[in-house]
């Protein structure tokens, strides 16, 4: 097929060219490994990709970013995830929900100790909200942070959080008395800890773990935006965070279709090829269109961040929609492989797992439904 | 709240503005008549859209046209239908199926004949391809053009086509021997005739009826492209026309929300707006999404149509969403309303009469998904 | 096809067989008239159905019944509604929610004054509970009855009563101080008139419309039921209504396959029957499955009403299944059927009318939800 | 919640609560284990689920079976695939498609020979059709039989067997001439030897894989069935397979309620049980109608197989509708469960990954749906 155009523009369409060729030649080899060890190839692939500019691809030219967009962004984490999903959801963690944040709301200082090797790939980011009893509650935020004579002392846990064994640098949101702060964390600090390890589903080689602060001392210039701002900071980048995060599903969709389309056109089944087939035929329909359509619109919603003027409810509205679209296409892919679609000598039943987790994580399906709504009734916050 | 912005550009822009502030003031006032009575309000429309310039949007403005593109166009769909769906319906039959044709087929001779009072809006156009016996079937053809002295005679029927009875130009196709020729007939012509009409669930007001070709002599000079060619001239203008229909879906999407955000923020049920309530707000986020990518969709593929680039399982990808979206859409609009919905108080049990038209019209969603299927695996055509 | 065997037992297949067919010698030459005409059949249907005993089938003999069970109950409104769904609410309004109602809750002297003359079909009955205000929510009921010396005066609206403008005998609840009770009225009662009509989208002929009590004095001993025990009296019935109701549905699903199976096998395309297709076998697929499945779950659900061992929840998940499945079902019937479906030639465009109602009407879809999600949790009452 | 009662008879019952107490006692607390380690416990289970007499309820106690019927197959397999799906799998595979099968088809000989210590859990059991190109395409099959001296020699491959590494004892259909015909085979049989093993995304720990026949002879006596007639010996057993096997597919449901149900009483957010929302309350609702609608049904059709008066439409109806319920719920608790569910903490990925097979595996969902289409509309077969 050729491929549809979706007038992305040069930048746009040279950073999906350059990321896919990587991927296809650097990332797709591992993803069995990855998945099958639950291995975060670190070494292999954080490096390369700072060469190629990915892990700062929003971020100002003087920083050692690309200075692009979100558009660019979207298609990066889309390209990265086709290969493998679980490198996509690390790489989105890494360079948007860290390294953005700090390219966002970090003072000079902040972002020349900390920006030029996330953005080179010597350091792994990380983004630390949630809490084991507040998933998608974050009213209910437990890790305090105490005010101390050099900073702030920080004690409690966080939980779900990506990247967190691998991280150097970690985004961390803390409350300081009523109000939330945002902390950069660095894993050497004395009283900062990985706890427990989270064995899932999906995603697997995208590292998962506990926070643990046990009387983790950080000095005040660690503060990343405004003091007791935390909440401002958090909710300012979250439309970015689910541009960025809704690529994922977007590569998840087109490589279910990379495996789909080339096997309903050889398997024979009553003497024809099963693509053959109406039915066949139908379901690809149906893959290609809930792909296209959620392409269409998560795109919009990039460009959208990149003019300033994308809406709350739309951002959320295409990640729930990439999210929701991504696991019907990934049990499509796996039906259309019938037998050997359900064993793991092909990778489908993987996108299936994989595809499940944005359903759940950055905000479950529920939240964004509730979200979109009230934005747009104006009633029931 | 705020509008998405699509940055569809300046001139779209425009023409969404001028067309949705005369739907609001010109078309709404008469939809309800329109659905009840089944009344085409040809005099009250046709004229005040062709001083508006939307009846030649795509065409060359020495025909009077306006020389923009099928972006354009589909918005201009989109608002005509948010006010009603039927004067949506016939609108894209004219302009697109007729005058979009005639502009890109007809000779030099053929548009100054018949574009400019197709254009004011002074004449309304029709185009006549299915038949009784054949909807999705254009093989099984079986409207004959002899060879006559003068030109073609023309014996057999029409079936299912939009403005048949109001139509003074049609674009119609017969069979020439074993090929197909499209002809432009007007419907003063000797032998030709409106037959049966067509008593539609809904859509009602767009004049849906038979044509009778009974020995009916057509000038030579009315062949429309060339003589056998009629295959080219027809699908040349399928993806223009998936395009523009689907604004219609769009169009109803956006007149649901119109009805349900209002009366969700009003509405109360044990003590509070039902908009309070997680099921409505999710019900809502549904719609809203559906129409919002949906839009994406289209936009996406009219874009591509303006740039000459537009793949074919795209243009029906499009349409087959919007057509089924739409009719969700409506379906939770009915819900959100309760027994208001189901009531001929309030328009929304008309919406999804119409709705469901596009499932069907122009190409059922079956022969789409094979069709997208079929492009896609290259094979079972 | 031959019928699955649902092992009814005699007397149930006896009443299927004989409703069967009266349904399709007396009520199904009628149907299209009642739609177009938004005709109410009386004179015509309800002293037949009487002569049947289609009026009191859950009623004792000595009352005139034929002292049956739910399960012919649902049956007989199966076979009812396949013919006509618009005769299959009202007969379900008449036979269940107000026979039923008057034989479980009536004393003797009611019994004798109500139940012949409903049951013969003399006389129709309604229920009015839901007001204009309180759909889905009881405890808003503003409908009051204040003790008088003869009994209770009765003053304001009751909305959405099906049956209103013909029945004879209605079962009111009204407010009697913080309580609500029961009360039989009779439409001659002096302050007792017709409201508003309610032209619906569907189930036309069965006749909707509001009550008026301005002053309705109705006598001491037409209280049904124990004074202030209006809420235990609707509550005990809306499980036997629920599954009663759900065949209304049931026979809305058959009556699209009666349609569409035919339709099929004849219907010409591709030089073949349509049927012959395979996405058209697998919509068929999906139709028979939706109706079989609904059926095995409502006929579960009137089994158990006889035992008494019906749960509340099942009774509700019944109905709301056999609702979703309903449109569904008639929706695919339209596409089935294609353009023809789509007009008013063919019943499938009313059956689709029709079947919306049941996802609204006698508790929306969303109170159902939320009614099961409870009783199962056992929070958030 | 109190259990819908569904009357199910005694003996039913007993099986049920027999199986139940068995399972969750036995079964469920290796089930993690049997998912992670790919292990079948053969030794654990095997002869205990004998001394209950799970492996013959549907064969006469002259072999050592429980001389019930259907329903009670489906309900024992509904248990133990509450308690690990894999062992449902499994145990359907032996007790139905091999021990039923020998029982119907087998003489006095072969039912000595084989069933008592089948039924005793001594031997296991195994059923071979499909092969490696051919999964739903019974005509391709490729296994020979070629007549002997002393019977026949295979010379072939079958592909996705269940069970197969296990197995003393497999019915095994082959190619003898054009026709089709059933053979018993030994697993000591020289000439037959286990090949690949596929390695499944769930149902873990039920073993499949490779049959290899290379010169394999099998003695006259061990043709099941008539000559030739292997076609009718699969084909009468269909109906059975497919209500037994729905049972799994039941079992998952209730498993995810099992698990569900406590976790959203318990489960906090936003100061409140998450079972107290109404999206939470409608999912609930959601899961619990799929699984009674789909019990509703497949109970309808084992009762109809008892009383030999099933449909073949109906069995695969059946079975269609609880395998995609059983998907549809298994999402559902994931989702209810949110990051949890996502871990291997819970079983509920796990049900998800098990719920799949039985859309592909034993007929596709596709084929079981032209077959449905097809036997209704009886064109196009």
């Amino acid at each position: 097929m050729a491929d549809f155009d979706f007038a992305l523009g040069e930048n746009a369409q040279m950073i999906r060219d350059t990321t896919a060729r990587f991927a296809a030649a650097r990332i797709a080899p591992l993803a069995t490994r990855i998945d099958a060890q639950d291995w975060f190839p670190r070494e292999e692939l954080w490096p390369a990709m700072g060469d190629l500019g990915l892990h700062g691809i929003t971020v100002a030219p003087e920083w050692g970013g690309l200075g692009l967009g979100y558009l660019e962004h979207v298609l990066a984490c889309e390209e990265v995830s086709r290969a493998s999903a679980s490198i996509g959801l690390s790489y989105g963690a890494h360079s948007n929900l860290c390294v953005n944040q700090i390219a966002r709301w970090g003072n000079e200082d902040q972002k020349a100790r900390y920006l030029p090797r996330l953005i080179s790939g010597e350091h792994v980011g990380a983004l630390a909200m949630s809490e084991a009893g507040a998933g998608s509650d974050v009213v209910s935020m437990k890790l305090r942070a105490r005010e101390s004579e050099r900073g702030y002392v920080l004690d409690g846990t966080k939980f779900w959080i990506t990247n967190a064994a691998y991280a150097d640098t970690l985004v961390v949101y803390a409350k300081t008395g009523e109000a939330i702060t945002a902390f950069l964390i660095e894993k050497t600090m004395p009283g900062f800890s990985i706890g427990q390890k989270i064995d899932k589903m999906g995603m697997r080689g995208s590292p998962t773990a506990e926070l643990v602060f046990d009387g983790c001392e950080v000095p005040r210039e660690n503060v990343l935006g405004p003091l007791h701002g935390g909440v401002k900071v958090l909710m300012s980048g979250l439309d970015y965070e689910r541009a960025v995060l809704a690529g994922i599903q977007l590569g998840i969709m087109q490589a279910c279709l990379d495996v789909v389309l080339p096997y309903v056109r050889t398997r024979q089944q009553f003497g024809q090829p099963i693509g053959a087939f109406q039915l066949m035929q139908a379901k690809v329909a149906d893959m290609y269109v809930a792909l296209n359509s959620a392409r269409a619109y998560v795109y919009a919603v990039a460009r959208a961040c990149d003019a300033g003027r994308t809406t709350r409810h739309d951002a959320a509205g295409a990640i729930l929609l990439a999210s929701e679209n991504a696991v019907r296409v990934a049990l499509d892919a796996v039906q259309a492989l019938g037998g050997a679609g359900y064993t793991k000598d092909w990778p489908v039943e993987r996108f299936l797992r994989d595809a499940k987790l944005l359903d759940i994580g950055a905000g479950t399906n529920e939240i964004r439904r509730m979200l979109i709504g009230r934005e747009l009734i104006g009633v029931g916050r």
